[in-house]
């Protein structure tokens, strides 16, 4: 049985929902589970919620990153936080994966320097699942603000593997987000990374996709920088706030709206998960040594359930195996063409 | 009177919409109109619709400009489009506004190489209106892949005139695009940009936005360059079209809930509005000397009819006048700077 590690004191409704969020999971998932934070307010909250913790181990510590933390504190001032205390434990093995709510900042800092990075990455990143249907990775979401295409095709490697091996998509189909479908389209860092996922067999790839085709199934794993991911993941997130804000406008407005709007309540709470990120876990960290998951900020109990649920199956999963195989290969090949290329030369 | 001279034979549904738009346009505005295309095709689709052109000017053409055409076609074996033909009348004073439906690259090289920029512009942006409450005008959206600070400090300039001039925001705000609201955010370009704009007085600066706050009104103004803008106009589309399409699917699952679309229909229709750029008119170009505007490819005639009101609104205002004078007052602020740092050197 897996055992998932949890850092309970981070995020803005740590840690009432958080604690509910474990005790849910514990209800439908088979795994074990280490809770990490201040002892004394767990049993508080867990006395509070008229719930049991008294089945997971709890690994007492007081400190907790804030939001407005620096992300390197995590190896310093804030060494002996929730979420370094959990990340410890899991790179000494103490556990198969770690969820946090927390600082995404210092936890991808702690991720890298902490739980290491998986042979031949040259950078983690942290892959954002879109709510679609089916879902798309976008990767990277945020963490790496600027690139190169070694990284990007990196990028396109694990996260095909992860679509692979957690949502069984036998050949995941890559893109690579533009400002146009054509091949000549974006900028330097586009066009080269086009080259490359072009000329790499062990990837699915189907060229450039444009902001409107993410939400028309045209791929299963989108490959960008970290800033512009960032800048879609959020529109994405404020445009599905702004779309369930104006449906639910249209069923306040008179006594007639309101009366369609019992007609069609469950149909409408089935959309939500269409616009709701959070209904399909967190965000993986991929290219680390062990599973991190980064659950949303403002994650309630569901969603902090969610994201554990994606733990236990990443943990289950011979994702990181799979990447490091994909890394040695991809690091074998280019090794061979420089070569060959210095050979030409003398 | 204004006369706006309109492209009828690019785009998706050139030239029966566009030709319908017009004649909706001159149904609604006090204006007069120069339409540019093949004679014998336009009065041939106002006969199918049993319209009057006879009000129209009608300045004769067979050539398009395609969306697989070269930008810089248009100068070359493509100066005899529509328009190019158009843009050539806009640029010799013959009428005060053009609206085009077709290739935004083509039309972009045409407003920056034939109607030429605005003094101390040093480059024009595609202005485009995000269907908020209020709408937010977002730029570069597209034309400019890479941008310097300078760029961006102009585009600040220009939208907010912009807004000012046509939407009677009296003191618009001015936001830039970043992956978070800290002034450390983003990269180098943004970084720079903040300084920038915190230091001009003449800008109302909100500081940075994050993509999910753009439907939050947090800013009149978004800066950012085309690439990245280009990505968050697209992906705003396409979640709009998914929200939209979820709303219909919701009303299409069985009967129950046919019947509680039928109560909500007019309501339904009246948010449309807000997933639906085309709504508020096309994207207005922004540092060239007389008023340009691109209607989306996918126009029909009442988006079109709304890029036509948009083209007369620009040229009856002050605009172009207040963009020259703000690129006046920050060139010489700049040249003053640099004079000042070159005799502290000296």
């Amino acid at each position: 049985m897996k055992k998932i590690i949890v850092d309970v004191m981070s995020g803005d409704k740590a840690p009432r929902s958080l604690v509910k969020g474990v005790y849910r999971a514990s209800q439908d998932f088979d795994a074990e589970y280490i809770l990490v934070g201040d002892k004394e307010r767990i049993e508080a909250v867990a006395k509070e919620l008229n719930i049991s913790v008294e089945g997971f181990d709890i690994v007492h510590t007081a400190s907790v990153i804030t939001m407005e933390d620096e992300p390197l504190s995590i190896t310093k001032e804030k060494s002996d936080s929730s979420m370094a205390v959990g990340l410890k434990l899991l790179a000494e093995g103490k556990g198969d994966a770690f969820v946090s709510a927390g600082n995404t900042g210092a936890l991808f800092a702690g991720a890298t320097l902490i739980v290491k990075k998986l042979k031949g990455v040259k950078r983690p990143a942290i892959a954002a699942l879109l709510p679609m249907e089916p879902p798309v990775l976008l990767l990277d979401s945020g963490a790496n603000i600027s690139v190169t295409p070694d990284d990007l095709e990196q990028f396109a490697l694990m996260g095909e593997a992860y679509m692979r091996d957690i949502y069984g998509i036998k050949s995941p189909r890559v893109g690579i987000l533009n400002n146009g479908a054509e091949e000549c389209k974006g900028t330097p860092l586009q066009l080269e990374t086009y080259k490359r996922l072009s000329a790499n067999k062990n990837i699915n790839f189907v060229g450039n996709v444009e902001g409107n085709k993410v939400t028309q199934d045209a791929c299963d794993v989108l490959v960008t920088d970290g800033f512009t991911g960032n800048i879609m993941l959020k529109t994405m997130e404020g445009m599905g706030k702004f779309a369930l804000k104006t449906i639910k406008g249209i069923f306040t407005t008179n006594a007639r709206t309101t009366l369609a709007g019992a007609l069609v309540k469950p149909y409408v709470q089935n959309v939500k998960k269409n616009f709701d990120s959070t209904e399909l876990g967190g965000a993986p960290f991929l290219g680390v040594t062990r599973p991190v998951i980064k659950a949303h900020g403002s994650s309630g109990s569901k969603a902090f359930k969610n994201a554990i649920g994606q733990a236990i199956a990443y943990s289950e999963s011979d994702l990181s195996e799979d990447i490091c195989i994909a890394m040695e290969e991809l690091n074998a090949r280019r090794r061979a063409e420089k070569e060959a290329a210095k050979e030409k030369k003398d």
